[in-house]
């Protein structure tokens, strides 16, 4: 078993917390992994100590558990070929096996926040109670299993199996909500800057760019105020629709009228023409060069 | 009716191809929008003189079908909230009337591209025929509707919905393997840099940069040799399983044995501490200054 | 005379401060630009009716001049290969007749903004004054000219000439201090993110990713809290050292010594043993395949 | 003396080069910095046993040379306040001491490649002798000198000062030209992917991206042909013009003319309406949420 990415994300952010800290890491003590060379030296370890573990002979892998997923890997899961075997999924009914009904429900959010979750006429504004009936509601159809060889901070590869329920319904549902109230660039921006390395950082476990990226986050975020109406089934999730009071960077009768403004329809030829100078050029100097464009 | 992304796109790639091309664009001009002052204008026009169109009254909204999707916006999709009408949908099945049973099938990657599709004791290596049937296989299970709030060239918000069943299958695929294949930093630079601008411009019809981000592609995709294995569902996709012959930069023994090469556990421990080096400095700042990590 | 940058970049900015603002710009109305077919009209119109105009026949090109800087543009400049003449340019001495001693000065920032410049036993702290200050230094020893060809918003390629002479030692003075202050993964966040785009916004005018960028910026300074010691000398700026008082990233004894905290030398075996784990894998597969490195 | 970044880029290029070499690193192991504890043991050791060193207790830095540059740091100018002493710089005159006459030279580039440098009626096209001739013309007149804090890769900042001559003028003229001849897209995308991630690998010694961003760098250069005259004077560089016989990019009738094809100064008008709508719609909800712009 080599390195897992936990424990360098968590001995970066306790030095960081802490920097006179020092952390005592068995597995990477050689009187320590000397003795255990493998999975199954710890297995037979706790089987003979009494020690409870959730990985056996029967569920080669190892799990980790917590109220936003629950994360598999390692075992036969290491053949990246092998499919997860149907048993393994903790939280999360096998999509084959969801009802066949799909479940409507819709989520508020408001500076990009969560706060409201409707479903069958209930209201929940409770941050946990919400987050706990997202999970309760993506799990029994099936919604948030991953499946992915992804590359650790060491610079190995490895292949991981992970189910985030909630969570996949509440991201998919806020970056729907996004297209509506957040300008084209700041979102561009968002996009192609914020979330590429605010992911990174947070595998890794780094921490002065994180609060740099933070502030930046916030700043995103101010008109991201609105509903998204949202529908589970069998294993998808998809958006039904999505509005805001508040926010009107979208609006239905301009974005299909004549005239916006002092807009007309022929300031686009314009336009055009003014975005083809460059393009034009390149055209000529190609052609000029006998090269085809 | 506002300006569409089409006409821009359109216009500057004629105008790259032949820089002294004339367009006309009756859209655009006072003589014929005067005339015409909405879709309902250009419905009773046709209605009238006997020009077959695929908008109707019944079936307010517009349609661009081709091999690899079919587009729908204005009409009562203009309200971003109001659910696209089931009947809407041309190419795919329901997700909710598509097949009980999941269907499976495995694409093969050269260099990036799709080369094979083997479905149900079939392989198809012809492009036409394999795209052919990666829709056919997606359109079944209802696989690649797409309700999304985009941002046009000309800056205007816009309610679109889309239907791109194979390219769907096909894409997820390929980014699936490349997880397996690609270097950790190759595929970063190629998400953050290649995969964001290249979308832009395709979007808006520039072509310069696009010259120049077509053979940073080609530079990526050298090593995306391999399988996925598929299964599409009800509305989803999921990828089985992912496997190379050729390529080696995951290994499944490796990932999980204790030493790779001269790698020993025990250089972890060195790496951290180095790597910790700048965290505890910003945590030692952050504590000087009296701050909260 | 082609279009210029500003008219846009004005335009724009007037139409967010007030949407429904009308904008007549003569210079783009068939009924100016007919009569007048460049800049040899204007010059004999103003001449006839007495209008006082910087450009000249014997100076053809134009000027703007401000606080910051001062702008050349068009006429003889518009051959990108024609050195501008030395009676050009208003703002600073040719660095060729510049004084032969070098002039030495210090400026404080606070939060990334210069509040204080001491030079020749004055210490400046009143923000117009300072600027005016540096301006005054940069101006007599040749610094701040720059003669570039660029890209307008228009896609057009433009050649331009300024002098910006404060502007360019306070800003050279200010990358010189983050290179101690900053923390790395920020600065470059900031670097490759922030000031790209913030320059293009600037440069083209644009509103709604500026507000978004400029929190970004703010969150960046922070602990841009120290000293530059400055050196402009016959056209050149340079930086004799730079200090904080309040900032430790960089702690000239811990960069020399041997040990920092629980970091050892020999951590860093380990650190490179990680490091190469990637590369290693790279480095077989490419031999496997029989390519060079 | 903590961890340089030569011996990390170093090994990480041997383990790539050669996946199974092992690398012996003295000053990384017990047995041998517990002898030398820092500079001084290790000039007393050498001078006891005759090993000439460059480093001596008047020039208290190291430094390392060749055809490109020299690197000084460690010693006194870990003080990241005190200047580099006159006679710490080898490769060039000090400006001060420079001609007081400026020097001309004219550089031809294609594809990116300097081919062809010209001077005092010489022309020069072998490589090595354009690159040393670079070299000579900067030292003389003191061009190249570099006074920095960097940010080592394994995450310590560090003092450095640098001479890189002939690369300083090669690097302005070529970034200069390319301002005449490159696409701005494709620019924008080389300066904000290509330069940033390119510099950081060479620094780090990275080899799997930098071969995927290679191929980019030869992608963005195919233009890139024509002429920048240059001219060094007492520490400074600037562009006096630049030229191409076969790019036409730029064209300064063009630029400067009422018309280009079929765009007209009424086309501008049309132009900024569309680019406004974004920023009206932005202009309109900050002013219907009280906001300041």
């Amino acid at each position: 078993m080599a390195v897992g990415n936990d424990q360098v994300r968590f001995e970066l952010a306790y030095y960081t917390l802490n920097p006179k800290i020092k952390v005592i890491a068995p597995w990477r003590l050689p009187v320590f992994y000397e003795r255990f060379a493998g999975r199954n030296d710890l297995l037979n370890y706790a089987a003979k100590t009494g020690i409870p573990v959730s990985s056996t002979k029967s569920k080669p892998w190892s799990m980790d558990e917590n109220l936003a997923h629950c994360s598999y890997e390692a075992g036969i899961l290491e053949d990246s070929d092998v499919s997860p075997p149907a048993d393994m999924w903790k939280l999360t009914v096998d999509p084959l096996k969801a009802p066949d009904k799909p479940e409507d429900f819709a989520v508020v959010f408001e500076k990009g926040l969560p706060v409201k979750l409707a479903t069958e006429g209930k209201t929940i504004t409770d941050p946990v109670k919400l987050f706990l009936t997202a999970n309760a509601i993506a799990r029994r159809n099936g919604v948030g299993r991953i499946d992915i060889v992804e590359n650790r901070f060491i610079g190995l590869k490895s292949r991981g199996n992970y189910e985030s329920p909630g969570l996949t319904c509440l991201r998919s549902a806020h970056i729907d909500l996004e297209g509506l109230v957040l300008d084209r660039e700041v979102r561009a921006l968002r996009d192609q800057f914020v979330i590429f390395n605010y992911s990174k950082i947070l595998y890794n476990g780094l921490s002065p760019e994180r609060e740099f990226l933070e502030e930046s986050i916030v700043a995103s975020q101010k008109n991201v105020n609105g509903q998204a109406r949202c529908r589970v089934y069998k294993g998808s999730f998809t958006v039904l629709g999505r509005s805001s009071e508040t926010e009107k960077l979208y609006d239905a009768s301009e974005s299909s009228m004549d005239e916006i403004g002092d807009f007309a329809l022929s300031d686009t030829t314009g336009f055009i023409s003014v975005q083809a100078i460059r393009l034009r050029k390149y055209g000529q100097a190609k052609k000029a060069k006998g090269e085809r464009v």
